[in-house]
């Protein structure tokens, strides 16, 4: 497993080199920003002796770039549902693990993990959050909650780099592309049933996270591609079933067969 | 379990601020110093809303004055017994625990724990080890395992912190009726879209595995109860479509607001 550590947007160059000694001391050294603050002097002494580390990131305009070809994104946010702004509340309704879960996820598979960590003052926006597969949370105090951003992530990086018990070989992970095919395909379905227009985007991030809690293998992938293909289909020759009569239709029902 | 969290000799006050910050994001509030550098504005910044535990922090001049009463004394080390000076292998050469082998060797136990993080540059001298009944090491990697302090503050507090957690439990999670319903609607929608019967108990299986691996909620689960419902029930208004002609099919078609 190979983690990325994507910085949106951090504010304080001294949190940028702190995280990448904190990578450092975990062994991770794939660090990504988008649109980040100029690391100049105390950013650099921050890093200490993991300078290199902040040398060889790169920074992007966009998330979408940072995150391309990732197998899972996972957004860590810090935010309680009972205190989130309303438009928040969306993403905060489905489960938020915790670290020693997500590891206890990762175990034994292989691929490109994409570690978001929000701007130290607000964290992930809603439309960020919306791109991640799973989201994760630390446990703290109730009565301050709010974490330094390379506390958080050094924390996330120690659970993360712990040596757990490896059960049986790798599993490969589902690439990016199926799962934005799944989502594509999702959604054409949803529409195709006529599922009510308001709940299409709240129902297809439902799905999206409970595929990203699931950290689906890319054989799961293929496999639910393919039922949805199959649902499609039959939709669509009762459809034309239905304009050109039985003969059409039973024509089809014979095809299926060759349907792979 | 009351813990104490002593610094020995910090010498930066920008990372006693982020200790007393992470004490307070994990629920710890006692911090008590050895002969500490001043601690003005910065340091105070770096606390932000943890200012609390700074200003109720207690000074001593010697170490035994500040894990006086304490029933166990923790030493933090990040040094390592191959590289270690002659004077400190005698305490490297006892097993050191991991912070979650700490962890756990506190549950369920009763009294205060004092735990010593040393000085920035040079962390705990002989004589301080010596002092501890108990030394703990955090895992890092072997190219650059210096932490910073703040940041081993903060995996040390999270993971003492962590037995009170137990599962954020907020979210309900879903009714075993729920999920024994969602196999058998999948199985019915299976058989619906002819799906090849050889793959069906396959398919069955591996969806369930998905959800099981998810931990899907009770939400999540009558919203994808919800989705095959309406999936089947367009399916079988066009069978009837295709049985009964244009008629019956838009008279369905029309009905389908009604569908919950």
């Amino acid at each position: 497993m190979h983690l990325r550590v994507v910085l949106v947007q951090p504010l304080y160059e001294g949190n940028v080199g702190s995280v990448a000694r904190a990578m450092k001391n975990f062994g991770f050294r794939d660090l990504v920003m988008v649109n980040p603050c100029r690391i100049e002097d105390f950013g650099l002494a921050m890093a200490s002796h993991a300078r290199d580390v902040l040398q060889m990131s790169r920074s992007y305009t966009s998330l979408g770039e940072a995150i391309a070809g990732a197998n899972l994104v996972v957004g860590s946010t810090g935010k309680r549902l009972d205190t989130a702004q309303h438009h928040l509340r969306l993403h905060l309704r489905v489960p938020c693990l915790s670290p020693a879960e997500l590891a206890e996820k990762l175990q034994g598979m292989d691929g490109t993990v994409a570690l978001l960590l929000g701007r130290e003052d607000c964290g992930l926006c809603s439309e960020e959050l919306a791109l991640c597969d799973m989201l994760i949370s630390i446990p703290t105090s109730q009565e301050y909650p709010v974490m330094n951003l390379s506390h958080s992530a050094a924390v996330l990086f120690y659970e993360l780099s712990r040596k757990k018990e490896q059960d049986g070989g790798m599993v490969e992970m589902a690439r990016r592309e199926s799962l934005e095919l799944l989502a594509e395909r999702s959604r054409a379905l949803l529409y195709e049933v006529s599922y009510p227009r308001h709940k299409v985007d709240y129902t297809l991030l439902m799905l999206r996270r409970i595929l990203g809690r699931a950290r689906l293998t890319e054989r799961e992938a293929r496999t639910l591609l393919g039922l949805i293909k199959r649902v499609r289909w039959r939709i669509d020759a009762r459809d034309e079933g239905s304009e050109d009569g039985h003969k059409r239709a039973s024509s089809e029902e014979a095809g299926q067969g060759g349907e792979k």
